[in-house]
């Protein structure tokens, strides 16, 4: 196998100069082959960590995507479920795509101008809309709801003789379980519930399309592996993102021959009456943590957690604090103490992040612990 | 020498059990030997490095200052300053204390009341005050401006027979360049520049006196150390906190016989013409390091730092870049991207923070490496 040159954006001078150069293999596992006689060479980010892709630079410049800024627009009442999304589309990518082999470049099949077509109802000047047409209906049984809310494609690269070459695609497709509309412009919003069972079949009619569609598109060939992931939007008032319900992996052809079921979902913490987490045990665990947290200054603390669970097993979580303090003393200290409680309550063997927000909403400090270690890593945010 | 308890506020409960029990050896270096025949015992906060103090916990509380919050009204004008001043009594604490030996206690000698009353003018009703008599006048050179702006009290514990006793006492001062005053409620405000000599010789006056009233302090006694140490303000349109220019370090009467100089100074990146930091290389790495950085996304970034100087000499940098992004992916590949840059671009050498926000002001991720690291830490906050 030929190894993939590593270089630096940053470096982009040395690079013009010395072709395709390593300048870094204590933070990389993609090593370089392609040594100064090859003219061509590429550019990637780099990587602090091995569990991540390494990402596609030209000319210095990050190469975004073709259809940059679309999954804001399309996830503007809820931001998380984009991060949500965002992650989820990475992270399912790893398991066929491994980050020691495959270079992260951000879609460049798809541009704005078709993804946004895709995404509107179909209708005589947009026949590729994946949405129904408008029936004209406005109350919420009646109407044809929007099904398909968000598509986003991310490719994956292999070096072929010094170059990049596209080796895998992702596309992640978000369905809605509520639709938000009006009836009226800048009017009241009404919700067309949708079914389990009509997003999941909406959902795999949108995937056959789609994936039939990117292997016309060029730059894709016959067998340009193509996993595509079903995603269920979160409500706009929840306060964790939405999840991947189930994704196909096709290795080549246009076909759709199965799909897997994904059972992840995400909580918060703490459960209410309405949303309750798979794991009371967790629940408890944190409810302990929270009421030491709480005891420790006299003015009282803000303690929530986002958690991610598959099925009944808790796979991370992500806890805010938010309290006054009064100096960096009392920060630094909040912050020793919260590495030993978090230690003794929290579960292990998962990733744990903290983050200690001011009541002016300023992050102050933070911790994290990675899913196989002991202890936190802590830093207090300073300032000179 | 006697060892010292360590018992975590988080597991109170055990600890009125077992008396002064060891709950982690791995997150500290002060050990117990008080075992659980001793009925007394004391909690401290545990300590996520050796290089932090452990902090003073009374029954899962954390013990806060006697003068809670009168730091943050001396500063409300710029908490850059409290930010600066607290940290800069812990590190020149270490110096004198070990963060092995001594477990840090905030200030529980001098009461909100007591510090208020020293940082007011002296007056018939306020015989205490450091700050010079009204004098009725209001011109800018003719008024007593007020020079002792802010107190501050550490307390450093050592253990003596299972209970921790007062082992060092750290008083910061600090002191005014510019005074700020309004002839009238509500109207413009003025200013009285104060020079260096005058601040110097006013902040030794005030300290004798901080001195002699500390060693009459119930719970001192003549042979407790005691550091004065003397702060600059910064002035309130600083983006940096003041500095200290010199400490005393007494180790037993009520005596100042003689004051050590420092030559730290925060300055702001990149520097202006009004302000250039005292080593030109620097600001050419950061300028580099910027460069490469705001070329990396269409979309501009926003890229500043704070640095503390010894003289010509760098301490250490907080950057900040402001950006915006359209995707996770982005952030992921940015702060990647951003550990090469800075560890080819950044001093090295010196500990370098790095926080990376959206246009929003939210903390996407940050990057983070020790003095004596090579490689940056780094962490993109994610979402659920």
């Amino acid at each position: 196998m030929k190894k993939i040159g590593v270089i630096l954006g940053a470096a982009l001078s040395l690079v013009l100069l010395a072709g395709c150069a390593k300048l870094d293999s204590a933070t990389s596992t993609v090593k370089n082959a392609a040594k100064s006689s090859t003219s061509s060479g590429y550019q990637v980010t780099g990587k602090a960590e091995d569990s991540e892709y390494q990402g596609v630079v030209e000319d210095g410049k990050y190469l975004t995507s073709k259809a940059r800024g679309v999954g804001i627009s399309q996830n503007s009442d809820n931001l998380l479920n984009l991060k949500s999304f965002e992650s989820g589309l990475t992270q399912l990518s790893k398991t066929k795509y491994s980050t020691s082999k495959y270079v992260f470049r951000e879609g460049q099949l798809l541009s704005s101008a078709t993804v946004e077509d895709w995404l509107g109802r179909k209708s005589k000047s947009n026949p590729n809309g994946l949405n129904p047409v408008n029936n004209g209906q406005t109350d919420a049984d009646k109407r044809n709801p929007i099904y398909v809310q968000q598509i986003e494609e991310q490719d994956y690269m292999k070096e072929v003789d010094g170059k990049l070459q596209l080796a895998g695609i992702t596309v992640g497709i978000g369905m809605n379980r509520k639709d938000y509309y009006q009836k009226e412009q800048y009017g009241a919003t009404y919700t067309t519930d949708i079914s389990k069972e009509k997003m999941i079949a909406e959902g795999q009619q949108a995937a056959a399309k789609v994936l039939e569609r990117l292997r016309k598109t060029s730059g894709v060939s016959a067998d340009t592996p193509i996993i595509i992931a079903m995603f269920q939007q979160a409500s706009d008032d929840s306060l964790v993102g939405g999840s991947f319900y189930q994704y196909t992996y096709v290795t080549s052809g246009a076909t759709i021959n199965d799909w897997t079921s994904l059972d992840y979902r995400s909580y918060v913490f703490p459960s209410t009456s309405v949303s309750s987490v798979p794991n009371d045990n967790d629940e408890t665990s944190f409810e302990s943590f929270k009421k030491q947290v709480q005891n420790f200054f006299p003015n009282l603390a803000g303690v929530t957690a986002q958690a991610e669970y598959k099925g009944k097993a808790l796979q991370g979580m992500n806890v805010n604090i938010t309290t006054q303090f009064y100096s960096l003393t009392e920060i630094t200290s909040f912050t020793q103490y919260l590495a030993q409680a978090a230690k003794t309550y929290l579960p292990s063997g998962i990733p744990i992040d903290i983050t200690v927000k001011g009541t002016d909403g300023t992050v102050q400090s933070f911790l994290a612990r990675k899913a196989n270690a002991t202890n936190f890593y802590t830093h207090v945010f300073g300032s000179y």
